[in-house]
């Protein structure tokens, strides 16, 4: 890793399937509400009550436990940003994690000075629980987890989590649920920070919402323990066409479940058409799906490139030789993907 | 200070000249591209090319020089975050910086780990150039200065500001620029970055274009220099709106001279007006200006906040005691503002 986050390229007009956005859009509410927006609003530092408070609606929390962040990016590096500060012993302070998993861990624990500390995943991605313990040090300041897992897609027990949380306190357990609309399940009730001062979960309303471009995403956790993540991300960093849709795109729970049952289709029509191609795939509880197509991964990836379909290559990353990662989200765009796969695994020469 | 930033308040509606937004809006253009923007804008997570090669085209660099940045609130984080990140001297790095100035300087600094050393403005607010001097020491990372000033609006001397470069280098010198759209100068040219690798350019398009709301910056400065900052910034931390705004904004030459001729009209209007009201003012190279009302200072801005024109309370500031910063933006704004100042200075009992 070169310490800056590589930005995966894709042609204009093509089919964007490698960075998991909703290739549908944002709902046509949120497009009425940005198109309504006026000369003042674009020049007016943003107001943020009414976002904060649709989203701590959306939770089941009060709004101090809230963080709005300028996409969840932001909310990560926040995180480490808080937890690494510290220095007084004199030992670099470690974030620990898991590999593969999200770049931008590693990348903000970097940045910031810290180390960042990983354990591989087992043998067909089996999590590694206690590994994961054994590798907690007095230096480990921070926990970042995924889940549903990227890129594996996988999911983890949520009480495992807690006690996870538990364990490794007083460092802090960031749980990064930023595909966990697709998942259903979440680590977020009322009672969840009172029990686990120390957890942190991550959302973002990039995906099911399908507001990537407008960056926004959002920590939820407790108060006190929000308060230095709080002084790290500055005062207006949401924009204030990200404020404006965010309530409507809470309120519309027709888009969102409609997305949300593309999803599902677009994983079943992927996983049988791997199963016809003899490509091996995982359960995946995203909005997309690893396929593993052995050594002959990058070549598949520029195969379908060529077919102006842009998936992502994961088969460089260590533990995840082989493995691409396909955005499985329209229906009308997993055919595209499924007809222009067919022709580029078959049509190749092995 | 708290830690956090404060934001002040405004009545929804009321007249905001306490943020030193541009109150006429965006131009006309940039909002018709804002309103062209489809769903699948808002859904894709943007790309920068055509907004860092505009702002790169505007400053007279090239794109290398140049990192965007989620407004420049952003950009000093990430320079404060680069500056600060190397501890292995066991030392708490420091910021060094003047009072008053932008509380965002501190509250990064602090947020991230540092101490924030500042030297006092002199009587009148002279520039304490040599007491600035003598405070850097080896454990000087980065220096924060402002030019123009805020909130003073005063002008620091480029020559003066080239020349503190080298004395403070290896730290880093950032030059907040945010003002700088309206005294017309700057420390960026082609070779500036060359002879001063260690100098940091700030500039903000909140103002002067009017994209408070978008937030949009950028830091300039030596390729090698921002590499660090770069790894900080999230990747996508411009929104697509922002990005698609930049180049619109930029090339509106006819708006950006209208605003800037409304300012300077604006500073005429107001500084006579409190010359004729016996209230002291400061010649200032910004959108703002700073108005001493003494140890009425807080009452008047209940006064005028009353009357719904909301402007700034800095009396409670150090060094800035009675003072009130005011926006100096649209003219028909400022003469709203001079009727609402003459009603509550006269008017209130002595």
């Amino acid at each position: 890793m070169s310490g800056q986050y590589d930005k995966p390229s894709a042609d204009p007009g093509g089919l964007r399937l490698h960075l998991n956005e909703n290739t549908a859009g944002c709902s046509p509410a949120v497009l009425a509400t940005l198109r309504s927006l006026t000369e003042r609003d674009a020049a007016t530092y943003p107001d943020y009550d009414a976002a904060q408070n649709a989203v701590a609606g959306t939770f089941g929390v009060r709004s101090e436990h809230v963080l709005l962040t300028n996409g969840l990016d932001e909310g990560i590096l926040a995180a480490a940003a808080a937890a690494l500060r510290e220095r007084s012993n004199g030992d670099v302070p470690e974030a620990l994690g898991v590999m593969p998993s999200f770049d931008m861990y590693e990348i903000c624990t970097d940045a910031l000075g810290g180390r960042m500390v990983t354990v591989p995943l087992g043998a067909g991605f089996e999590f590694p629980w206690d590994a994961l313990r054994r590798a907690v040090t007095p230096r480990t300041r921070i926990v970042f987890l995924t889940n549903p897992h990227n890129p594996t897609g996988q999911t983890l027990e949520l009480d495992r989590l807690r006690r996870f949380a538990r364990d490794v306190a007083p460092a802090l357990l960031f749980v990064d649920e930023a595909y966990a609309d697709f998942s259903g399940d979440t680590l977020i009730d009322p009672d969840a920070f009172v029990k686990a001062p120390n957890l942190l979960v991550g959302r973002t309303f990039a995906k099911a919402y399908g507001l990537a471009g407008l960056r926004a995403g959002a920590v939820i956790g407790d108060p006190d323990t929000l308060l230095p993540l709080r002084r790290v991300v500055p005062p207006y960093s949401l924009n204030a066409y990200a404020t404006m849709a965010l309530p409507v795109a809470l309120a519309d729970n027709d888009y969102r479940a409609w997305y949300l049952a593309q999803v599902v289709e677009s994983k079943r029509l992927l996983t049988d058409a791997c199963t016809r191609l003899g490509l091996r795939t995982w359960p995946s509880a995203g909005n997309f799906m690893l396929v593993d197509a052995g050594d002959r991964a990058s070549s598949l990836v520029e195969a379908l490139a060529a077919r102006q379909v842009f998936v992502r290559d994961r088969s460089h990353d260590p533990g995840c030789e082989g493995c691409i990662r396909m955005t499985t989200g329209v229906v009308a765009d997993t055919t595209r993907l499924i007809s222009a796969l067919e022709e580029a695994w078959c049509g190749a020469a092995r």
